[in-house]
């Protein structure tokens, strides 16, 4: 493995001192760019993910055209249910659907567990790959859902604004969701060993939902599962935990193992800094001032800069980019932050 | 006008000592009533508005059947768009509809501030009506969505995750955003005088979608016109502000003329209490926890009022009661924060 030209993000991630913030943007490979979308049209949702020269080929895309200083694999948060044994589909446009949800002991018996990482093998044969063709050249990101995110897809079935089914599943069979959510938890583990192994440099943890719980209920449901991943990852290289909407948790989360917390753009630089000591903090752009265009989105990334500090500090959005952001804007962005000692 | 018999409410919200919190829930007129289904079966959404005796009928009915503390006006926050001359289509189970959004200098000069409150004479008979038959039972709530909520649809044109296009709206066209959301604000004052005068004993502000901001987006798109409706309102009678999901503004909320303020089940109540200083808060209980029992309800309901305490206080949910929740929960509820001071 060639040794890395640009190793600013972990050196942030490490605490090490650094001229100006690493930057990348979540779902910065696909979407938005016209090489990517290319691709959509050729190949369906799952061949992309399972193709490992499609998922390199995808993850390198924004890397020679926008230049972050990061790359993160190619797949989907929904590997793990597929690989536990849930039929999973994605269509286009319209979200992924589960058509045989997990609700009852019998379902939650006939999870698979073993094996889950040899039949995410597609996923770490494209690390491999993506390692090999990166050359160096950045760090490249692992990745995977947390627990409670994926409880909520595979109970609920489906894409929801509240995930209120997924919800009341936990909050009257808390037996069952412990089962369940622990189940997840230990596929997931070996599942991103096997991701740092095949040659993630870094692996980020996605709690897309767990800003849908209340403060007690976060503590039942996602923290204790985040630890024990943050726990076993730790030890092979930095984690970092975003779980969005939860910022009443930022004091919970620094006092776990991870090196790196994500934020959303709801809070405040000055909050998350007070609450997160010793951590490096990544985010918190609004995805949707990347709809405005070059010379707002440099004034803005400037202030957010100005306001977290270059040292522990990742730049990168509040959350995922969306489709229609023009790519000249996604790489004012990425120029903003590399410019910014410079301005 | 009968005098009040139970103004636990009012009390709470002007600070002064009771035994036990007040308790209504947000959209209790409706939703989840099998008696408020019949008549949804019966008559279309505009015609349940529009009719100053099914309103009334709406509004009655959980004061009869689950006897909250107050009673809030059935209604919509989306009046207003309409009353300014922008049509709203309202289909069964598949939310609001704008089909002509306002975007543009031409659009924004078109809506008609003028004459507002009369043409929503319908909502001020409703109040009316219903303050008759309430008898004093209980006070009634007026309402109004927050201008940056009815802007978000306004500009989107119907409901949205991430309202994307109406953030993008107040991000390149600010002086367009400041004229449309000064326009709603002189119509949303105007209106909720109205109401004020036709009987209600209190108005709230729901700022459904504030969350979706940023906190120095938050200062430019919602927080002057919150405040103006406060001040305008709030020498009246008393005001409540719910800017859900705008955790980060508490303090500045504090600092307005608002006599209570919502808040969300994200937020721990040590945190809104120390950000609210002498103000009356209400929430925040998860809807999603009526989903579970009696006992469950009640339970959580004790520990809720455990952290807010008695003293200026609302018990309330954290956002609307889903539409599936049993009405032997929605009791529960109500009957919890009741025996409170006998547990």
């Amino acid at each position: 493995m060639s040794e890395l030209k640009n190793d600013l993000f972990l050196k942030a991630l490490r605490g090490e001192e650094v001229k100006r913030p690493p930057v990348w943007m979540m779902r910065q490979a696909g979407r938005y760019l016209p090489e990517y979308l290319k691709l959509k049209a050729k190949y369906d949702f799952f061949t992309r993910c399972e193709t490992p020269e499609l998922a390199c080929e995808i993850t390198l895309q924004p890397i020679d055209i926008i230049g972050p200083d990061a790359a993160i694999i190619f797949s989907d948060i929904l590997v793990i249910p597929q690989a536990l044994g849930v039929k999973v589909l994605m269509e286009e446009g319209r979200g992924p659907l589960l058509p045989d949800t997990t609700t009852t002991q019998a379902d939650i018996d006939k999870l698979q567990v073993e094996g889950v990482a040899e039949r995410l093998d597609y996923v770490c044969k494209a690390i491999s790959l993506t390692k090999k063709e990166l050359n160096g050249r950045v760090p490249l990101i692992g990745f995977a859902g947390a627990p409670f995110t994926i409880l909520c897809y595979m109970v609920e079935g489906k894409g929801s604004k509240t995930f209120d089914k997924a919800k009341q599943f936990c909050f009257t069979e808390p037996v069952l969701a412990a089962q369940l959510l622990q189940k997840i938890t230990t596929a997931t583990i070996e599942y991103l060993k096997a991701q740092v192994k095949a040659g993630a440099d870094c692996v980020q943890i996605f709690d897309s939902w767990s800003g849908m719980l209340a403060p007690a209920d976060f503590d039942a449901y996602s923290l204790p599962y985040l630890k024990q991943i943050s726990d076993a990852l730790s030890v092979l290289c930095p984690v970092i935990l975003f779980p969005k909407g939860s910022w009443y948790a930022l004091g919970q989360l620094a006092q776990t193992s991870t090196s790196g917390i994500g934020i959303d753009w709801n809070v405040p630089a000055i909050y998350a800094r007070e609450q997160t000591p010793g951590k490096t903090l990544q985010g918190n752009f609004d995805p949707a001032k990347l709809l405005t265009d070059p010379a707002t989105i440099t004034k803005d990334v400037n202030k957010m800069i100005d306001a977290f500090g270059v040292h522990r500090y990742i730049a990168n959005l509040g959350h995922g980019i969306l489709p229609n952001v023009p790519v000249a804007n996604a790489k004012a962005f990425v120029d903003a932050v590399k410019n910014y000692p410079n301005r």
